[in-house]
């Protein structure tokens, strides 16, 4: 029979070189460089609520460590490494298998290594808890109350792709087959910029990760920074696969769809062609969508309807 | 109606002095002495599988932390932060604000601050995650593989409550009405020695925390550390309350009960008195059980019937 013990030898205990000590001790042993200050941040994935039963579990390993280092990257911080508690209905090997296979994969790419955890038994459903830890020089962090007016407002990534892809598997919307998997891959498998944000730090103030939507979450960073904005609709990214939706529709998506795993920031006007180039060395799409404002409020122009303007502003995870 | 922002900004928002960033931005941001190491844990809390549904909120709250600080205990760290990622069923205020007492209060009295987390809507049942973070001069933290033979066998703490006091909350098991109250506090209440634990660096080779039970965790230890013990029965502190069981019963709660947030650490022999002079001056009852040997296995002197043996050596996650 398998053991708690064997299930993290088997899976998740890889070495991790410069980990002074990985999995396998009470706790884990990380080195932090000088003058460096330690961010951390932690996200719970529950079946049924984030994530359905039936999601392949490669991408679920990818998307629990991927939207915590979305978090990383909004502060403006390389990822160090990462904890991951797992609690499981049964021990399905072949699940185990794919799951540490997406989770590995995106912790090599991001050089984020899984270095602890926890693995218990979930008669109730399937629970990922993931805790990501990064570094920023001190007092560098991108932090989400620093934004000054007149800066440019950024956004990296697409809107509505994972919102409309949520619909899609809900069975509440339709999309044209050569649409379906691209809304699918945006929904289970976010590729937030947390190689990109680091380089951010030098030229953002304020820095936010929008998974909650564009509206609720800059309106989080607005208020911390004491500011407004004016967004320009026409200007905001919409996933390529969801131009086909009616006006009304692709407002709501575009405005308040949440699980966007992308960064919002603020930099001033003079470092525009600094963002752009750093952003197509990285191959991260920018968009320039608005300015920050002094007049609180979120303005929105060229909204072509003003029926469009969505009623709910974003995901709340006790309101939903 | 309640939202995420509002439980977090309600319950968990505390203002951490020290910490330049908490609760309230996309990651927490701490700083960490010079010449210090990260050390970091994270443990998973399941309702029904390891508390049981009517457990008081604040034992819950505290013991959620407790059984982390456990971990950076038998690292020898001192606690820097923590992060809490809790999944509820409802919104319960009364519920909410007296978990958060127990967990602030011991948070306070530990010096490990909460600075971030997750909140969800959990249907399935209450589900806790609390990771620690703490620190240790480089180099310096106390590891489960360097045992040395002829190195003291020490116990924090006593054996065999918490085990014994779940058997009777589940009802398996009667005790004197004047035993009860302390065996629940003793499951419930964890006190695991973290202010006792970081002078330890200064005496002890190797150390473990034994929330999986004596004989399964000082097996992991002397396993890591490529040795043997020899136990003195007669010598382990079994906890007043359960004096009155009979051998068998005895036996089996001492030596494999889990759910004990207590050290099992090894040191040379001329760091005893050191070592009982600094148990004394933490007010932390301290067991000196046996020896580290060359011999692998674990030997049991002065058992009183060989049939008190356990057969089955302590806790797993995936077999129990």
């Amino acid at each position: 029979m398998t053991s708690e013990f064997d299930v993290i030898r088997q899976y998740f205990q890889r070495a991790a070189k410069d980990i002074p000590l990985a999995v396998g001790d009470d706790a884990a042993l990380l080195d932090i460089a000088p003058d460096h200050q330690l961010v951390t941040s932690a996200d719970l994935l529950l079946q049924d609520r984030h994530f359905l039963s039936d999601t392949p579990p490669d991408t679920l390993g990818h998307k629990a460590l991927a939207v915590n280092l979305s978090d990383l990257a909004a502060m403006g911080a390389r990822p160090l490494a990462c904890l991951l508690s797992l609690g499981l209905p049964s021990i399905d090997h072949g699940w185990l298998q794919q799951f540490a296979h997406g989770f590995h994969t995106l912790a090599k790419a991001a050089a984020c290594p899984l270095v602890g955890g926890d693995t218990t038994r979930s008669p109730q459903g399937l629970v990922v808890g993931v805790t990501v830890m990064g570094t920023v020089p001190r007092g560098a962090a991108l932090r989400r109350d620093a934004a000054k007016a007149d800066d440019d407002l950024w956004l990296t990534g697409y809107l509505g792709a994972a919102y409309v892809g949520l619909h899609v598997l809900w069975g509440k919307q339709t999309v044209e087959a050569a649409h379906h998997a691209s809304l699918i891959e945006q929904l289970q498998s976010p590729q937030p910029p947390y190689i990109f944000a680091p380089h951010l730090r030098a030229v953002a103030h304020a820095a936010i990760d929008i998974s909650d939507g564009l509206m609720q979450d800059l309106g989080h960073l607005l208020e911390a920074s004491n500011k407004g904005a004016e967004l320009d609709y026409q200007a905001l990214p919409s996933h390529p696969a969801i131009q086909h939706l009616d006006g009304k529709q692709l407002a709501e998506a575009v405005l308040t769809g949440g699980d966007v795993y992308q960064l919002c920031f603020t930099a001033p006007r003079e470092h525009r062609q600094t963002i752009l180039q750093l952003a197509k060395q990285h191959q991260v799409r920018v968009s320039c969508i608005g300015r920050v404002t002094e007049q609180k409020g979120i303005a929105i122009k060229h909204l072509p309807h003003p029926d469009w303007m969505p009623s709910h502003l974003g995901f709340d995870h006790f309101l939903d």
